[in-house]
């Protein structure tokens, strides 16, 4: 890794303390985890059974019984002690440390003595490890307890689940590889990649990034391994669905370098591309730094939805093609955002460009946080633009999208995703280069970072993304030259910069305002952020969206729901002219701000009767619309929603 | 029956001669019959084998080999012997008949001597003969070659085939029925119940009427006996698929009498309720006819695309629910919106309301002949409202929608099915009771009809669709009371009737333009039907449509082609105000009317860039927007296509 690029700062280095991200900090903690916990040991009444804990047990010989679940079920148990880690990092919790360690030495005795670990092998096809990577999760699930591993390890600098996942990945190690008696093959479903590449930076051990680098090379190579291998088994499939997907579903139709669009699955590209930008950036191969930056670009300026969404379709939860972006039968599942965040993190590791940061805010202040419910306590999978429930109920085509936030699901990936992304927020708020602090994201609270010249702290104070005005003080014992490069959001005209009340004469530079100068302890910079709530429109190239707009206020996108503006939404249009009045709502925890419009309606009363009729057009009469958050939608009663509203011009 | 009910006028009095129709006649027996002869054969390279006549020839002990197909092969053999016993009652064709007279022999040989006929049974699951009525179509199959063995019969006055279903009818009434030991069942797929009545009123066997009207009494009571074979045969299912359909797919959640809106798989329920309409005509069943009322109102009024094509979803191939018409996603199989043309026809059997013969023109013109190409070679599964080459080939939502007819189908429903309604034509357009003649569609040629008092022969000429007006012609050797009721279409403003060139003062009733008096030879109607283009709006409860606006004129509903437009139809939007040209375009037979529209166009090249902006809306650029009649889509090379077109309100 090249000494200029810009790295993360830690976790450990910044508390967050702030109005909108506080509540979730404590959601996390408060119910999120410990509903988890109850989920993964089957507790929650009315929910699906996880299962989980209970497969580690009766592989560790605690008790009897049978696999059940999914054949990836460990990777959730893994997701949850990889969210506890972040949360006892900043918040110390000997209790949650307990329960966690008790887990842990489940974990360990199910290992096998060779150091394979996996509870459906294990337990229900101990003869067919690694025969079925396509579809059967080992290295999916190998790297999410490599996650929780190291998470747990910063946390409470036990060793323990570290060294588990050290012997696993040197099993891994000693089963795939490029020598002769080794196995050629690469996850199903990729994240182990990015994991070797953080058990690398733990221990150190280069072993463990060359394994990473050569489950990326490999891919898609051909002849295909994932065909070798159904080859070798008779053709037996895990999954009948799996048959019609082709490679490209996990992204292996061809080596990753040649890889020009985002395919297949979303959640596995997401993961991939994440891990491949963290191998680019630890080996500075600039070919893989490249197939990143096309695919980046793929999704962000054809293939994302408003959102932050990715997957057009159910179907293999996937990408189709360029500027397919349907609301209705959208997937948008809440990990393949999660999934655009680890990748954006990653891009602004590869270079500072704040389009990263600004997709990275988009998803987070949008998809992310849709996936969990403002109580905490519920989770979408699916995050649809339009929803009908109606719809939902009776067209097979929308089964997938839900209107209420469900408890658990039988596949439930997204839950311990949102805690684990959440409690380790901390660490996508800021990177820094040896004299550039790079301010990717405005959320309260303080952070120490380390520059070559020296250490500083700085504390930010904010109302974001309700309010326009950041404050960010320097806390520092002596002076210190740096830049401080402020992101000037995708989605803001006018940004302000002030330093102790003057105008900062700030440069802005791929996204940033930097100001550069010797700052000093007490130093206060006001940032503003010019943030009416505005119409966008899509690319024309978005069918769907066509003739329609969408109304966002700084990050965050808004949504008509049915709970303020009655059902059939779709009668609803916006005159290009109607102003919109930003209000604050206390219904919507953190004092949101709603937007009302003066919007028309058609006055569907008017119709003549009949299905098809050669009338003249219906006539819009005045209707006060009510916007809310869309991360905000589907926590009152049951109903419509729609991001997208037909705009009318009247000229 | 009650005697006042109109009856159809039968195919034999009935002969075509019209610049539309007869091309369309003379491509069924020149181009289409003998190209499915082919197919059935497996003689079209590169379609797709049929397997149908080898099946028969193995079964019948002709030929060597394995069963091969799906479980209904047999049904598209016998659709093709009702279109040629159709062809053969207007065309005699020696060389035919006798080709089918050597396939008749071949399906005699292979029933067996109980009278079961079935080749999948018979060659492949011998010992399972009825004991997955839900899947296995077996019922399905014997109803069309009842069909089949009728048509031939009054075709060809011979009666073998005839005398083999009879005995197989009579097989199938000696397994079902109320008594203790017969089964319990009827079909998975409804079609044997209005071909029994066919053959009822064939042979004037009762026994054939009372076993149609057991399939309808018993489908749908507790325990559902779809329910009671899947426990018997130790929940073994033919099909994967049909474990998630439930007992709506084929209409057998509850009775029939109790059912209020159409849901299912769209052909089975069109199939179904043309029975329910044919028993409840021959028996006087009120409850049935009442059933058949909310069912036709349910679709006809919320369930039915524009082109008459029913079926929202791919799913099932089914319905969804009220105002669900996605134009994307459709299903609208050919087949369905030939079921719905035989329900019409039935319905119209049942009340002289010209509803029922709008709903019939409505999906004749559209979509039944949507389903086959210009020169009679290719044919459409699914008839979209909207299409786009790329989402066909990469959004799997999409991919049952193709953009080029196809040459023959592994399930090939649809090619027999267009060419046995085309060639029995004749048999809709007029019905009669005692004393009223109904014209109920506009096509030329002369038919002799039997009223209370004698008989009388009417000649039509027209250009319809395309020319607005009709010249009805009355032949009779002397003087005759009845009524002309000619319908006034649903989409028609003024109809002007005159007979003799006078103002013939009709009366209009029920959607019927009624002129009674004394006709003589040579009395000659007029009909002007005024037929501008027009704008239709769907109801404002269609979602999909709101905003929108289809183009009409006549029966024909329009579309917009990307070989006239270019790609991006979307960006193509329709000022209310802007006027539409009709003009005859030579490239489409019959002298087709094109409309041309001044039109506008998003002007996407002003576009700033990148997937969402805050800008204003885009600048609309005049454009000449070229309609072609949606029946004839996708007869140049594949492109877009686009029934709905937005509309822009400039005030």
């Amino acid at each position: 890794m090249s000494k200029s690029n810009p790295a993360p700062v830690p976790l450990k280095n910044v508390r967050i303390n702030d109005p909108f991200w506080s509540r979730y900090d404590g959601l996390i903690r408060e119910a999120v985890i410990p509903y988890q916990w109850d989920a993964l040991n089957d507790n929650i009444p009315g929910a699906a059974p996880s299962h989980a804990v209970h497969n580690f047990k009766i592989a560790a010989g605690l008790e009897q019984g049978e696999f059940e679940g999914l054949v990836f079920q460990d990777s959730d148990l893994a997701k949850w002690i990889e969210a506890v880690g972040y949360s006892l990092i900043t918040h110390p919790d000997p209790d949650l440390e307990q329960t966690a360690d008790g887990l842990i030495d489940i974990i360990e005795k199910a290992q096998r003595p060779d150091g394979y670990l996996n509870t459906y092998f294990i337990l229900k096809e101990p003869s067919k490890r690694w025969t079925n990577l396509a579809e059967c999760h080992e290295l999916y699930c190998a790297g999410h307890m490599i996650e929780a591993a190291v998470a747990y390890y910063q946390a409470a600098g036990k060793r323990k689940l570290l060294d588990v996942t050290c012997r696993f990945a040197d099993h891994i190690d000693s089963v795939f590889g490029p020598e002769e008696d080794k196995l050629k093959g690469y996850p199903g479903h990729q994240e182990i990649e990015l994991a070797l590449v953080k058990l690398y930076k733990t221990t150190g051990n280069e072993k463990y990034l060359k394994l990473a680098k050569y489950f990326i090379d490999e891919r898609g190579r051909q002849p295909n391994y994932f065909d070798v291998e159904l080859e070798k088994r008779g053709r037996a499939q895990h999954w009948d669905a799996f048959r019609d997907f082709g490679r490209s579903y996990n992204q292996a139709h061809v080596p990753v370098r040649e890889q020009t669009e985002a395919v297949g699955h979303s959640v596995r590209a997401a993961y991939m591309y994440s891990g491949m930008a963290d191998i680019a950036a630890e080996t500075g191969d600039e070919t893989l730094k490249a197939a990143c930056k096309r695919l980046w670009d793929n999704i962000a300026d054809k293939r994302m939805y408003i959102t932050g969404g990715i997957g057009s379709t159910e179907h293999g939860e996937a990408f189709t093609f360029d500027y397919d972006l349907p609301n209705g039968t959208v997937y948008a599942e809440t990990c393949a955002s999660i999934g655009l965040i680890f990748f954006a993190r990653r891009m602004l590791a590869l270079e500072a460009d704040a389009k990263y940061a600004d997709v990275m805010e988009r998803a987070l202040y949008n998809t992310a946080i849709s996936g969990i419910s403002l109580d905490g306590r519920r989770f979408f999978y699916v995050n649809p633009l339009e929803a009908l429930p109606e719809a939902s109920e009776k067209d097979p085509g929308k089964r997938h999208v839900k209107v209420t936030r469900q408890k658990w699901f039988a596949c439930a990936c997204c839950p311990p995703n949102v805690a684990r992304l959440l409690a380790s927020l901390g660490e996508y708020i800021y990177t820094a280069d040896d004299d550039t602090v790079f301010v990717n994201l405005y959320i309260g609270g303080e952070a120490r970072i380390d520059l070559g010249a020296g250490s500083v702290s700085l504390v930010q104070e904010t109302g974001y993304p309700w309010d326009e005005t950041v404050i960010i003080k320097i806390i520092a014992d002596k002076p210190l030259e740096f830049t401080l490069a402020m992101r000037a959001p995708g989605w803001c005209d006018r940004m302000d910069v002030s330093v102790n009340g003057e105008p900062a004469g700030a440069v802005t530079l791929n996204g940033y305002a930097r100001v550069g100068r010797t700052w000093s302890g007490g130093d206060c910079v006001e940032i503003k952020l010019d943030m009416p709530a505005r119409r966008v429109r899509a690319n024309p190239a978005v069918r769907e969206d066509i003739g329609k707009v969408a109304l966002q206020r700084g990050p965050i996108v808004y949504c008509l729901e049915e709970a303020d503006n009655g059902k059939n939404l779709h009668e609803i249009v916006l005159p290009a002219s109607a102003g919109l009045e930003v209000e604050t709502d206390s219904r919507i925890p953190g004092g949101a701000s709603v937007i009302k419009a003066d919007a028309l309606r058609v006055d569907s009363a008017a119709w003549g009767g009949g299905l098809y009729r050669a009338d003249a057009a219906l006539p819009l009469v005045p209707f006060k619309a009510v916007f809310v958050p869309y991360f905000a939608w589907a926590n009152r009663e049951p109903g419509e929603m729609a991001v997208w509203i037909r705009e009318v011009l009247l000229t």
